[in-house]
């Protein structure tokens, strides 16, 4: 049985060199950010500097969210019990699942429903007669809302782009007050839904970028683990011995 | 047993957000570059404009070498198996070893001697006496030099950074030429490792970066793998109907 | 915030030694067989005989499927980069998603809607409305049932146990070849759903017992490829230089 | 390029079946254990009686070992972050390296050396000059020798093989007390190496069978989590609410 033809659009490779979706890569190299290049190796075309911008602090805000959460504890165990950095990784993104990370595609789903016409409060109605919660919304940690949620918004907001996926976003929250009667807010997840929403790239991407991002900071875990006694018993009580609250230079501030 | 208590130096959350390396993340997002923040996470301090810059320019080299490469390839079998995206991209990252990605840390080694003073030639005799290759050297594909190292070494070159590494690796190649008759040119790894080792980022550093980079490109070909017949046998064989060669816009040109 | 307590009713560790649900390992060492032992920590009860050769004939049925199935591919991917045999192990149960292995539970579920009294054609009937395949049925390379098939639905016969759910896989056999005018034989998945399904092993450890058996499989693929030269480009074609077919010595049969 | 072509000698399949080493699979299903059929794979013939008995019990004594081994963590970090059955069992293998599991291969290594000749002492000598622990023996929770070690000599002895690997590590042991003053006691990984090394199975194969015995206690562990809350922080402080201490029924005693 012969191979199955098959073809790929992304990246070509020759003896000239590397060309991501037609571009050469060599000239991408010191003109091009990485998430403009991610956004181009995605959607096949180069980003606009707004929405470069924007999956840039889409990724900064997704690059890592303390020492135990799933995706840091199990790189530590694997490099606890001898493993390789590479193997870390892996066991770090085989914890990003429907509770961890993946969140925001299927939240994006959610938001496209209400951009679509639907209201909100119908939406929520139905996501709670399945028994489920509304993937986006809501944190353990977070009763008021995430910080970082603000700031994306903002930056959104900044860029001039249209919003309806935030606007979508926040209609939600609001119906959930509604119908809760206390406070569900929009959860990091849910703001990487609405802002890449709005500036139109497909949930599997937005998926991608968040692991993407996410492995960054696994990876740093996993390293500083292995500074650590092989073996030992890894709880999620540990203390933060590291630098005080500082604010960042003024010469860093855009 | 009580567990034993471990401190972690990198990231605090608390219910005021989420602080990495005492900078607030909320006020890094929008501001700094996500290279720029993996430096952060990585080293503690923020980088220098130069410093960032290379960093940008090594994760944009590594992000992709096209649809057969082993990472590519095991991620896409995850697909067509029913795998989902995080086990195709932890089945790429399985893939990375001391054969795929994992030469720049060893190369890294290498360059370290030769800044240290040893002579390049004694350097790979003694690699060669025991019978492996010089890591970071070399390719399948490319006998002549890659263009993205000429690129990435060009790029040091701009900042104006000092470059004992990249005359390490130079060296080296020179070294090579003499003994082996023929040209065993620095490859990407190699020229990652060179650069990386002038901006000072310590080996381990260094293959996170290429790691994280990568996994950007192996889970955009895991997408594409999704739209395929599942359980097709994929062999390396191939076409590509994407775009032509075309030129970066004179806009994105720095 | 304390860590919340939880409990674990499998294997209790004490400087006595282990106990595998109340029994000492060290007794079930010598005594138990391999299968027998997965059956007790799994259900919490030791086997009958009949159960006990049944799991291993199912185990051994699974082994291995040849080379160039999506999991022995991604192991030998992973060492041809340069990952260990942990990683080739990893990587190869990353391809066992909905399309490779992981439909005896799928299959399990639709068994046991005709054994609780739905008839076969209506069942399918369901299942072709959604545009899906009925899990457990049809293979690729066999037109015909498979040997294996026979060989496990003799085996349970042999034992005695009764049957419903290996009738509701011959009902679903007819009824496929009925409406869809060709044969679809039941396939290994199939076949392992039905026996795990008449010694009331639930479907979650049926999923489990196939991926635990063809890892041992899986692993032997990665070994192999240790002798082989690193980065290859591995295509599904390959030839088989190993013994000709030969009968099992008869002091092996039972 | 096309691609190169490669041999495999393991399994062949065809429309007739399956031939694992020549032999048809359906004739080994039924006909032999699981631990034969892998003995079968692994090295290219049947076992003998003895083999066949001796890796089942290597098999049995390395199923589990309690819900605190990073394997059996990193499984229940992954199912409690939404991942599946497989990604759950990858994230287990992760963890499985030179501190978990990987021992075997490394103490064969060792025992190699007692058994071609070189005084035990030198051996040990050898290994703590480097700074380094002698693989295979000593663990953090058996101060006396762990019980399974004992019943795994006594199994081998039963079966009237020859034992010169077990022998070198009792040598080692008794050189450990004389060196260190106090009882380094042969653990289990040790103990798999001895046997395995007296009947002959290559230090890779050790490993592979370890890996795959302990799959099957990994994969319980990630099915018990399925039940509990998703994302809850899983530290290694945990209750046995199981059966009490039970013997062995005395019909399954042999």
């Amino acid at each position: 049985m012969p191979d199955e033809p098959w073809e790929s659009q992304l990246t070509h490779t020759s003896s000239d060199g590397i060309r991501i979706r037609g571009y050469d890569l060599s000239e991408l190299i010191g003109n091009l950010s990485y998430p403009a290049t991610l956004f181009l190796l995605y959607t096949g075309e180069l980003p606009t500097p707004a929405e470069s911008r924007l999956i840039e602090a889409l990724m900064v805000a997704s690059i890592d969210h303390g020492p135990t959460t799933p995706s840091a504890l199990a790189a530590r165990g694997s490099i606890s019990g001898g493993g390789t950095l590479q193997a870390a990784g892996a066991a770090g993104l085989l914890t990003m699942g429907r509770h961890h990370g993946a969140a925001v595609e299927a939240c994006m789903a959610v938001l496209q429903k209400v951009v679509s016409g639907e209201p909100a409060a119908a939406v929520i109605e139905e996501i709670a007669a399945r028994g489920e919660r509304v993937p986006g919304f809501g944190h353990r940690q977070h009763k008021e809302r995430d910080p970082r949620v603000d700031r994306l918004f903002e930056l959104a907001s900044k860029e001039g782009i249209a919003t309806p996926h935030i606007e979508a976003a926040t209609a939600i929250e609001d119906a959930l007050r509604t119908s809760a009667g206390n406070r569900v807010p929009i959860n990091i997840d849910g703001a990487m839904a609405a802002v890449l929403g709005d500036i139109g790239v497909p949930a599997e991407f937005a998926n991608a970028i968040f692991i993407t991002a996410r492995l960054g900071g696994v990876l740093r875990h996993a390293i500083e683990e292995q500074g650590m006694t092989p073996m030992r018993r890894i709880g999620p009580d540990h203390t933060y011995p590291g630098p005080d609250p500082r604010p960042l230079p003024e010469e860093e501030q855009r």
